[in-house]
């Protein structure tokens, strides 16, 4: 996903304003589906809107590769851009808040406040690192139902995602289908696709192949900046369509730039800035852990789960020039949710990132799905 | 494009059997578009059939980015693959060699024979290497008019050529009408698109980030592979559709690979055996040199001249699935060229490299169009 989320909602209502990350612990043992265990659960969460005395409104947003539990609102009125999902969270938004009380939070294996790889390995008294062990989504999923335990929350009214967001929500209906009345699957399907699994390994490649790696053991700050710089640069130029790309650079020159410099065209110059902004804020081995574990989602052979009498609704998006996860994807996620299965196909020609721009359609679908 | 060209044409006809490759020294300075010129030129180049006595019948067959002049047949019987485009040349294939003599020749800027990076500069006796000039696809076409006047052309029957070789099919048609009598463009349009160019851009950043890239002042054997790799296995990420990925790989993983490992999925394993055979043929200086000048290519403004009254008839070639070059792009080619244009859709779910891969109906009318 791209880090340009509209600053405003189209109807430009005031959003939910002003908002603070919460961290919890979770002091127990948190064991994982590869194998292993941490030694404690920390997770960074924001929440919106008020949660019913029965608790019967909460939504669970979580996020997509780049994302956080930042979702909506601000830090501090200065913030040069809100939340990542801004245009679609707050008062009278697709996700009401107003009615809904929602939940984001940053991912197991992130680097934004939740237990990763820069989380301190108490036996060592260092950050894990290199040492961090694998994920999978079924382990992230696993967090996500302790911190709405924690909250008070017994069964979430929806979980909606988006991209690698989108899978963690479909993994909620199969596996916990008591436990969530709906989910909206954006921009993704029932596997990782082999062409994005492609990106994803040239990316990983990135990393690998930067002297600074150093086998995941670098200390901070002498991290594999240049190759999770060009991982990043990898992942935006799947992120955006044809369209999206000429309309937004076409093909424009930087102002001075000379035949052979290193940068010459602005789209080149834009992937660069987005590699080096990501840098700041992102760590590489959570990325290849984050990746790794996008990359093992597949729930095909058991998709038929989801089409379990009264279990929760689905409603699939797909958006028409997704060229990671184009529409056969989303039609196959609601096609295996049988009569408990929607699929809405947005005509769209922005790309994967559509699922980050507001468009009517999309919004009035949502908000009915949300009930 | 790929490295695994079909080993034989599907009528099972031979080919054009063992060949060898010729070098042709232009000892004069050559000119180039962006300033500055070369000492001379050297170029490597291959011919299949015979000339007829009037030189009538030659068919010129640029190559793609990682193409050469070895278009068809073998150098050594032993020799594992034929020609890049062997399936598509040979006795009674689509480009006829019973009829027609065919040339393909080393880019220039390539690092295959023809002058490049690689080439000695006389004025230090040591290899060009990051001094080698930037080049455009004008350049190009300029040194293969003096290949094709050199073997004693006066006009091409055509020029046939896929991706960046369509691009310069379609220069000869604009540039020099008197010199060519019909050209065929595959998988390519008038213009690099914005999408492509971010693709490349990543790409060239791979090699730029690595430490022995040394602003392409290398000396041989200790460049900057590992970035050319990466660059590389992007390239082939955007080579195939999804539809190609799953049906070649699917989610297979590598038999004995644990998570976490550097190598965990076929297809991973595929990219990065692309990325190492490709360091292994392939200079960093020419794939940037090449890249920018495919990126350069940009004929919108002026492809009116390729209705020109009495031009060369332009057959514009798309693949239905092809991601880099979308069927759009060559419909721009062929509505430019007005009368003289034709568009060609092959329906097809191999993606961009379906221009290597025979099909009855690109034969069909390919062999028309060529008369």
């Amino acid at each position: 996903m791209t880090d340009d989320p509209p600053s405003q909602a189209a109807d430009g209502s005031p959003g939910v304003g002003l908002v603070r990350p919460s961290d919890w612990v979770h002091d127990a043992p948190f064991p994982l589906e590869l194998g292993g265990s941490l030694p404690r659960l920390e997770l960074r969460y924001e929440t919106y809107g008020r949660l019913a005395p029965d608790a019967s409104n909460a939504i669970l947003v979580p996020h997509a590769l780049s994302g956080d539990h930042h979702v909506a609102g601000r830090h501090a009125a200065a913030d040069p851009k809100p939340g990542w999902w801004d245009a679609f969270v707050g008062p009278g938004r697709m996700i009401d808040t107003d009615r809904f009380f929602v939940v984001g939070v940053n991912t197991l294996g992130g680097c934004r406040g939740s237990s990763g790889p820069l989380s301190l390995d108490p036996s060592t008294g260092r950050p894990f690192g290199g040492d961090f062990p694998e994920i999978t989504f079924g382990d992230v999923v696993r967090s996500q139902r302790l911190l709405v335990a924690h909250l008070g929350i017994r069964r979430l009214h929806a979980v909606v995602g988006g991209s690698k967001g989108g899978m963690q929500a479909l993994l909620w209906a199969l596996d916990h289908p008591d436990e969530v009345g709906r989910v909206a699957c954006l921009a993704a399907g029932l596997r990782q696709p082999p062409l994005a699994l492609a990106l994803n390994a040239a990316a990983r490649a990135a990393i690998l192949a930067d002297p600074r790696w150093r086998g995941g053991h670098y200390l901070p700050g002498e991290g594999p900046d240049a190759g999770l710089s060009v991982a990043r640069m990898i992942g935006h130029a799947s992120y955006l369509s044809h369209a999206a790309f000429d309309r937004k650079f076409g093909r424009a020159t930087v102002p001075g730039a000379r035949h052979g410099d290193p940068v010459h065209w602005q789209v080149e110059s834009y992937l660069r800035h987005q590699g080096e902004a990501f840098v700041r804020r992102f760590d590489a081995n959570a990325f290849l852990r984050i990746t790794r574990a996008v990359d093992r989602f597949d729930i095909a052979d058991r998709a038929s789960g989801l089409a379990r009498a009264g279990g929760p609704a689905v409603l699939a998006v797909s958006f028409s020039s997704d060229g990671l996860y184009p529409p056969a994807e989303s039609r196959a996620v609601a096609a295996s949710a049988g009569a408990n299965g929607e699929h809405l196909c947005v005509e769209t020609d922005a790309g994967h990132d559509a699922f980050l721009l507001p468009d009517a359609g999309l919004v009035r679908r949502v908000r009915a799905f949300l009930g």
